[in-house]
């Protein structure tokens, strides 16, 4: 099924976005045409050269071979295509041959590559990620030597955080690198690494945390590339030792790496590591939004195709009727649009945030910075569940590999896991994004309200709806112990969702009712699970 | 890891159940050593022979050979060992070499099962039903010669109704019976049969739906006993065309079957096909129930114990922390917990009363009808979440195949279709158990309120939402448009949960603080959206 629905969803939504207009105000480059030229470029991409990938993704999977890792084979002509298309570099410096479009573009196109094929598209991710930020942070001679080649798909890279002994909780990371004769050397071992290793390039440099001091927690991390082999062709004591075997996302290799005395490059300041890969994190994290969106996306084509398609029920003495004709079936079809349209109005609206901050608009950073673990925890969310509800409409179809959903859902269910899990999102939303500094949350009130039509049942649910977060936000501002507040981060998280409901239905039109439906209700809800947890009267 | 724990609490909620109190009255047979000896028994057979199945049901599957299905290899013992237990006719009468236990024996049983390896135990279960089933309306030639037969593990039997154009409509089966020469002759092609072939036994009985004349809908089907082999060992005209590509239960084929011209024997009456087969659908409902208990329950005592053992964060001077220590873990194990508490106590009351209403107690048919589609749909869906949120409490490792959670979820899903869809039990309980027929809801309204502590918060909640949906269901029966009401169906079975957890919560002691959490707030929610879908004021 072609992407052409969801890149007009995506083209109205730029129009509501009013990010994309300011944007275009600060950039006299960037018109409509532009961002339609761009985006149908993205959708033939994806509807020819990497939707066909994404069965053979799933069934091939990757495998190492002679300690290399292999992806499926029909990968390579697809990044080759990729990157001569320009894609990797489409929000990179233009210094670096990178196109400098802006984020929301850049989002905007991913989610249809993530529709066609998450999997390919995790390598992609990651190797545009690290290409933006080495144009940011690495020294002139390391961006010149690495950007553009990675830019032109000419070498890959990856983000390397996680260990056996801290996957959350960075702070524990022993991974460790020490000066030797001007060089550093890196020794540890990295685990979950999307794309660790992989045939499509033969350099491969590892954007990685080690610790260059005793410093406790975080501050004794610095941030490295470590190539996996070294200029003349030599490896360099990085070595691939366990694709894990996952439920899903088999075309993206998950891999073990041990580092042995390998070298790398310092990349910023020293102790500065995670504060410095956090361009990258950011970037990956609404990639995980896009993810959400794209298979949300196809999910709704596929389920909405198949009740008009499927007959099914009705009189008994008459023929039977398309699935859709049944109430219960439009109720869900009705959920499942609304879900993922209010995903794509806040996946764009963040973009342009992200963009509008770096170009150091007002309040951008500040709203940006707190809409960022919503869209990541709710995108993997909306992601899995339009999916499941998709396999729902589709009913024993679903559940078989004759159709993509079982499959989606299996891809999606680590987008909830994977770039800080939902549980961390949670604490980063309520202790950084509002007790530490409420900045953001107040940007949001003052923008979300402003956004309220003036009149209409809708317009005051959604008011009330912002009045009582802020008072969510003041009682749990006030609380002093710790533990009670963390346990009510994950409803508070939640809150905000509503929140971002609350704003945002205008844009979404036709599809504003199912998000809308109840939502003063599911409020109280998480109302109710805060007071117990806080033990309010 | 041992069932020993699920053993204990599904002992201790047979204790606080007032079914099994009254069933030990009625049947001086029963008393609780029984009971503990039986369950003890089932716990050892599902920690030592099935449970061992489970990794290998799902990488190994089953296959087509020779036009016959060949399941994994080490079924074959556990298939004899299951069957010389005596696990296959608990609760088949003792004329055919049935132990006659009741049903709410059988239940506790079968989730120990369903928690070791429920793909196995899809094959006891259609067979173990069709025992009972035809214990019960087969003549009594067929009963002897098959019944004891099913109990011995020597043959098994399946249920045979879907068709490509008759999943949820059964009414349009298609599948033909005709008489000749005093024989009846099947022909037709059914779908999704669970172990509709197998190498377990060679003959296999399928209780199948076929139509033995035009009156519209379901009044034109009987029900037939079609062997795959008449008695001379010759093959009967069924054969398998494919076994599904499932996203789970590998290790359940599941078959399309293709009769030609097969002889079979009518079962009961004619045309009365639907109702009689309606015991096996009955039996198969309650067990979905217990398939989500088994699968719950596993992923509880995972992740409660990954939980504990896996270290992670905390100050970053000391060293790292159980995850359980965090708030947030613990609310997430909290909630896991008492999700599979609430279904084990609806499981064990659902099964106690349909024991009852075979003895003819007073309302208990009525009421057990009423709970069958809610044991069924909430079994499915708290088996599908609670794998969901212990895969989310093992972080990365979840996302594994080192780890059962992600199997589970696989397995789960398909809970929510099979044995009638969510949309099917939605229907069924508005329509049939609430607008037709009230009795089954008022019974519970009469028993739940009877259940309440006379004092405290709980009990005034729980009071408040009982009398909710008093009201809720008086304007549901009230709505003359048959259209708007069954756009609420699905609202309205959400409901009917809520009110079990009304009902049932002082049964279920520690773990109840999770169920009643906001639960006056969660029905305001479905409130809102079926006053939406009523365009009430």
């Amino acid at each position: 099924m072609s992407a052409q629905d969801q890149l007009d969803r995506t083209l109205a939504m730029l129009a509501a976005t009013p990010g994309w207009h300011r944007l275009r105000e600060l950039r006299p480059d960037l018109d409509d045409e532009i961002a339609a030229a761009v985006l149908d470029g993205a959708r033939r991409l994806a509807d020819e050269v990497l939707a066909p990938l994404d069965d053979a993704a799933d069934r091939e999977g990757c495998r190492i071979e002679a300690g290399r890792v292999k992806v499926p084979a029909a990968y390579h002509a697809a990044w080759r295509a990729f990157a001569e298309g320009g894609w990797i570099g489409l929000d990179t410096d233009p210094r670096f041959d990178g196109a400098g479009l802006p984020l929301i573009l850049q989002a905007a196109a991913t989610q249809l590559f993530d529709r066609a094929c998450p999997a390919f598209n995790m390598g992609t991710g990651a190797t545009r990620s690290a290409a933006v930020l080495l144009a940011e942070r690495a020294s002139p001679e390391i961006a010149q030597d690495w950007v553009p080649a990675l830019v032109a798909g000419e070498r890959a890279a990856t983000i390397c955080i996680s260990e056996a002994g801290a996957g959350s909780d960075v702070g524990r990371i022993r991974t460790r690198a020490r000066l030797e004769d001007g060089r550093w050397r890196i020794s540890g071992q990295k685990i979950w690494i999307s794309f660790g290793d992989h045939d499509l390039t033969t350099r491969i440099g590892h954007c990685l945390l080690a610790r260059t001091s005793d410093a406790p927690g975080t501050r004794g991390l610095s941030l490295f590339l470590v190539p996996n082999a070294v200029g003349d062709g030599r490896r360099n004591g990085v070595s691939v030792q366990r694709i894990e075997e996952k439920m899903g996302l088999h075309g993206s290799p998950t891999c073990v790496l041990d580092f042995d005395e390998a070298e790398g490059d310092l990349i910023g300041e020293e102790g500065r590591g995670l504060s410095q890969l956090f361009t990258m994190i950011e970037l990956m994290r609404l990639q995980v939004g896009c993810q959400g969106l794209g298979i949300a996306s196809r999910a709704c084509d596929v389920a909405a195709r198949y009740a008009d398609e499927r007959l099914q029920g009705g009189d008994p003495s008459a023929p039977p009727v398309p699935l859709a004709a049944h109430p219960d079936v439009r109720r869900q079809l009705s959920a499942m649009r609304g879900r993922t349209e209010l995903l794509r109005a806040a996946v764009l609206e963040l973009a342009a945030r992200l963009d509008l901050a770096r170009a150091g608009e007002g309040d951008a950073a500040a709203l940006a910075s707190w809409m960022l673990p919503l869209v990541k925890t709710f995108g993997a969310e909306t992601g899995f569940d339009v999916a499941n509800a998709g396999i729902q409409v589709l009913g024993g179809a679903g559940y078989t590999k004759e159709w993509p959903l079982e499959r989606a859902l299996r891809d999606a269910r680590v987008m909830a896991i994977y770039e800080g899990t939902t549980g961390m999102q949670g604490i980063d939303f309520l202790e950084r994004r509002l007790v530490r500094d409420r900045d953001g949350f107040d940007a949001f009130l003052v923008t979300a309200r402003a956004a309220q039509p003036q009149v209409g049942a809708r317009a005051r649910a959604a008011g009330d709806v912002l009045d009582r977060l802020e008072r969510l936000a003041d009682r749990l501002s006030a609380c002093p112990d710790a533990q009670s507040r963390l346990a009510a981060a994950d409803a508070w998280l939640r809150a905000g969702w509503l929140g971002i409901a609350a704003w945002l239905w205008p844009r979404i039109g036709d599809d504003a009712a199912p998000v809308l439906l109840a939502l003063p209700s599911r409020l109280a809800v998480l109302e109710a699970e805060i007071a117990e947890v806080l033990r309010e009267p």
